[in-house]
């Protein structure tokens, strides 16, 4: 359905590096058009736009994925079937800026999630593109030490992103988390900050249908994943 | 489909209070025929066996809930199509002996969620209720000052329940959450202890696919839901 989101595993399984196993791009992309993940190891940052999907390397290459042939695997994923209901212009400074912008267009939302996208050009957009473990199961919070960043002036390109509510943190990113990808397809990265030049195209929808999957393999399945939570056992234990 | 949990808010937000909306329960259960819940205002316990609604209140009575006419809404609930994967006796002198006994007849499931129930004679069962919220917006941790107890002795009837990974606490009550009825409908509550006599029928089920159905209504759009986050952020800012 429209504006569902599908949910691969959690972001508190990548903290602890199981990156080994995860779902095929092919049933990935059965669930929807638009979306953000990574890849086996690590390897790069996902981004999904009008049902294709890329791999943006740390080397700064971009290699296009044929979902339909292969058989890797994404440990992580967030993708859904994007019809926004909502499109205007905007303009930006930063990434704050946006962000701002977004809690004024989608009031009363905090709580749910929304997709979004950003098309135009850019006066200035800097992204971080993760190197892939080294060894398995090297933690997020290891390879987040040796990540590479880029920088990309006057570029036209696509943001693809999504704001997840602060208390589902460790199971999403909670907040803005995005992507992007220049139209040429040549360059993009996980964004740490960006600037409109004027401006350009937003798009969005709120999402409060969230199918959420849980691996199944061993390796998840033996992952220490954790939470404090005294203050809930206190009145349900 | 079987074994998938359909799971209607998030716990963070009964603790929040947020009890005035919610799903209707002719709605609810159409997702499951096995699970637990509230209702509005949190008054009671909710329990669903073979796709019966009962809500068991703080006075001890229990009320069957004709779910197919009522208006009426429940602001949390986890369901499911209850399949049990295994089936085996069990023996257990309290709650954690019950527990241990799951843990090792499903292993490599902690990061996952089980639904389960247990039917037979039991020596001993202590419940609580929940009173209800003497004020819109009460929190939960002020409701649980005044549960109000009662134990059952030589009793026949069902536990049933979930077991939720220990981090999505605050999506779900992580840990083991149960409710009980008796084979007469006529005891019930959420359950603090509980003493098999001799064997009693363990079914379970483990289940990797969670709908989350998250409120749309401004009640919930409104509640300040937290959870403290820095560890993620760092890698994912």
């Amino acid at each position: 359905m429209a504006n569902e989101l599908y949910h691969y595993s959690v972001v508190s399984s990548l903290m602890e590096g199981i990156g080994e196993s995860g779902i095929p791009y092919k049933l990935l992309i059965q669930h929807g058009d638009h979306g953000l993940g990574t890849f086996r190891r690590m390897a790069g940052e996902m981004i999904c736009l009008d049902g294709n999907v890329y791999q943006m390397k740390s080397d700064g290459s971009i290699v296009a994925i044929d979902s339909s042939a292969g058989t890797d695997v994404a440990p992580f994923a967030m993708v859904t079937r994007f019809r926004p209901t909502l499109t205007t212009p905007v303009l930006f400074s930063n990434k704050q800026d946006l962000s701002d912008a977004m809690t004024k267009l989608f009031p009363r939302t905090k709580n749910r999630y929304l997709a979004f996208r950003v098309d135009g050009l850019f006066s200035k957009i800097a992204v971080r593109t993760a190197d892939g473990q080294r060894y398995k199961h090297e933690k997020l919070r290891e390879l987040h030490k040796r990540q590479t960043t880029y920088e990309f002036t006057n570029i036209r390109g696509s943001l693809i992103g999504f704001r997840s509510p602060e208390f589902l943190q460790g199971v999403s990113v909670a907040g803005d988390h995005l992507h992007f990808i220049s139209d040429e397809r040549d360059r993009g990265g996980h964004v740490l900050d960006c600037v409109s030049d004027g401006e350009v195209q937003f798009s969005g929808a709120v999402m409060s249908t969230i199918h959420l999957q849980l691996p199944e393999d061993d390796e998840y399945n033996d992952a220490e994943l954790k939470l404090d939570s005294d203050g809930i056992r206190v009145v349900e234990g």
